[in-house]
């Protein structure tokens, strides 16, 4: 045991003194302050953030307003490419961006395990700083809980987002409609194989990273070429499969893909063989499906190519009034085959 | 083992056959998406909900915006006048109004444990749509994630609500003024007495039931009656002391406060006796501070008494020049002591 030295101490005790989340960091008195002063309000700083009131009150918007909440218990919390906070910023951003939003402000809600280190806690959140700094956001209220040791895992955090939709932009799952192309921004796969190289230990060729990013900005410059997109979505849990199973059954209309046309980088292709993953399953966190009437396609492509996000766009398949509700891909070797939702997700924990 | 009869299976599963949240609830895919049909939809069931897009796009609104957030991490789930689902409700819709704003809109988002019976998670939802109604909110998106058993604690939830603050109110906590009188709009102490009650099987004369209740009605009366109200807070976590030393530290003045004059029920009373508890610590979930022009005090005090939710509310103090930043309670005895701000929370888990 190192000798006491009282004469170093100060009152109240400063957050140096305490490295790791204990329960009172959540209880709502001093230590939550400390937390608050020292941790998150010099990382997120900005005006509306700054009085901490019971809410942040923010200037008036012109614009039908969208909300979307998002919750991250990934594991585990840093993984290569990111870790659960820029996920947190990323995921919710896009959301809003994929209803056609211009993403304005985030909420940031902390559920942490007693235990979990300090420093960890700072580096989750410079990294949702910096990601809501490259998106052009605000994160302008949070809480913080803890939950004792052995519950959680180290960090959960719930992100809701508010943005504005423009007036014009009229974007929905539900508008899919037959001859429509469908095209991905670029090579799915990556996120979720990333998450299952590290869980799992795995050592492939070259390090796969996750693909988080905020596409919101991607967005702006399909939406400007583009007004008339007709739906949007990020493929995350359940891959592009749920993502098109959606689009299908809310517009009611089928999908065919052509498979071989679905960019895949040849890592993750290689992982998902190995592994008897299909990468129409696996979750991605930085890519989009866009349903575009088909005169529309090429430009947009070519707008999309221009954006360091959208370097590797491709149109993969049309929307058709055959087979409603269902999903079909041409295969490579020219078969065909139901693509269908999955029961739940092939790897747990994913974001 | 059962005889098994393949007969009466349908596919995909229906929920009635997962009475327990599984892993796969979580996952993005079938099982997710008939949670959200058979048991979110039908509670919540609400315009802006139904499209189920990446975000709810939502009417344009006119005034300032006010966002905010919270977690619930409550234990035990159920607990007297409340559950978690309620207080998350009533928490959110809480924050809001103390800012001034009209609760229009909240996200909810849950991270639930693999094992949680579907029945419980049903009894939650339905409080939390109740308790939406009786508030005047809409739960326009949300997002649920699920945890391995042993992880988690049945069911986390974080909430976000959006609200607009109409022109010409302006509350902040920074703006108490010498001379200015500090209201509160009923006993304190029943909500974290109800919970310490009922996790540690104490058993009092009579029930102590969670006080959980949204204020946004009574604070549009006070508003309509005082529209000079000049800071407003709830004071939920670190009792009426954490939330009088906030206004004293955000407005750089001192609080007086006349102990007796504060209102706590008799049965809470003795509990805090019997355990070495200070009620002034203990968390309140449907109770407002307020703090108004001496002058207008008799005024909003008659205003807060016509409503249900201020029937018991009482002028507990004073806010002055002397001792800024402290917090001094004249006692029943006549003595005079510091209210400082809890280091933590007395009880963890309070919400």
């Amino acid at each position: 045991m190192p000798d006491l030295n009282p004469d170093v101490w100060t009152c109240p005790l400063p957050l140096r003194d305490y490295p790791h989340i204990v329960m009172g960091h959540g209880g709502g008195g001093k230590l939550s302050t400390e937390l608050v002063e020292h941790l998150f309000l010099p990382a997120f700083r900005n005006s509306a953030l700054a009085p901490l009131g019971d809410a942040a009150v923010l200037p008036p918007v012109a614009g039908r307003l969208a909300v979307t909440t998002d919750c991250y218990v990934v594991r585990p919390l840093f993984f290569p490419g990111g870790c659960v906070g820029d996920l947190a910023v990323n995921g919710t951003v896009n959301d809003l961006a994929m209803s056609g939003a211009t993403p304005l402000y985030l909420s940031a809600g902390f559920i942490l395990e007693e235990g979990l280190p300090l420093a960890d806690l700072g580096r989750i959140v410079d990294r949702m700083a910096a990601a809501a700094r490259a998106a052009g956001v605000a994160i302008v209220c949070g809480d913080t809980k803890v939950v004792d040791r052995g519950h959680g895992d180290g960090c959960y955090i719930t992100t809701a987002g508010v943005g504005v939709v423009p007036d014009g932009v009229n974007v929905g799952v539900q508008q899919a409609k037959p001859g429509d192309a469908i095209v991905v921004s670029g090579p799915v796969g990556n996120h979720g194989i990333a998450i299952l190289s590290i869980r799992e230990g795995l050592e492939f060729e070259s390090r796969i990273a996750s693909d988080t990013a905020a596409l919101n900005g991607l967005v702006t410059e399909m939406l400007a070429a583009c007004p008339d997109l007709r739906a949007m979505r990020d493929p995350t849990r359940g891959g592009l499969a749920a993502t098109l199973n959606e689009i299908a059954a809310a517009s009611h209309v089928g999908i065919e893909i052509d498979e071989p046309a679905v960019p895949v980088d040849d890592e993750v292709r290689a992982a998902c063989d190995l592994l008897g993953l299909d990468p129409l399953l696996v979750a991605n966190e930085g890519k989009l499906v866009v349903v575009v009437p088909a005169g529309l396609a090429e430009k947009l492509l070519a707008t999309m190519h221009r954006h360091p996000l959208g370097t590797r766009a491709a149109i993969i398949g049309t929307i058709t009034d055959r087979h409603p509700n269902l999903v079909v891909a041409r295969t490579a070797i020219g078969g065909r085959r139901v693509v269908s939702t999955p029961l739940g997700e092939q790897l747990p924990r994913i974001c």
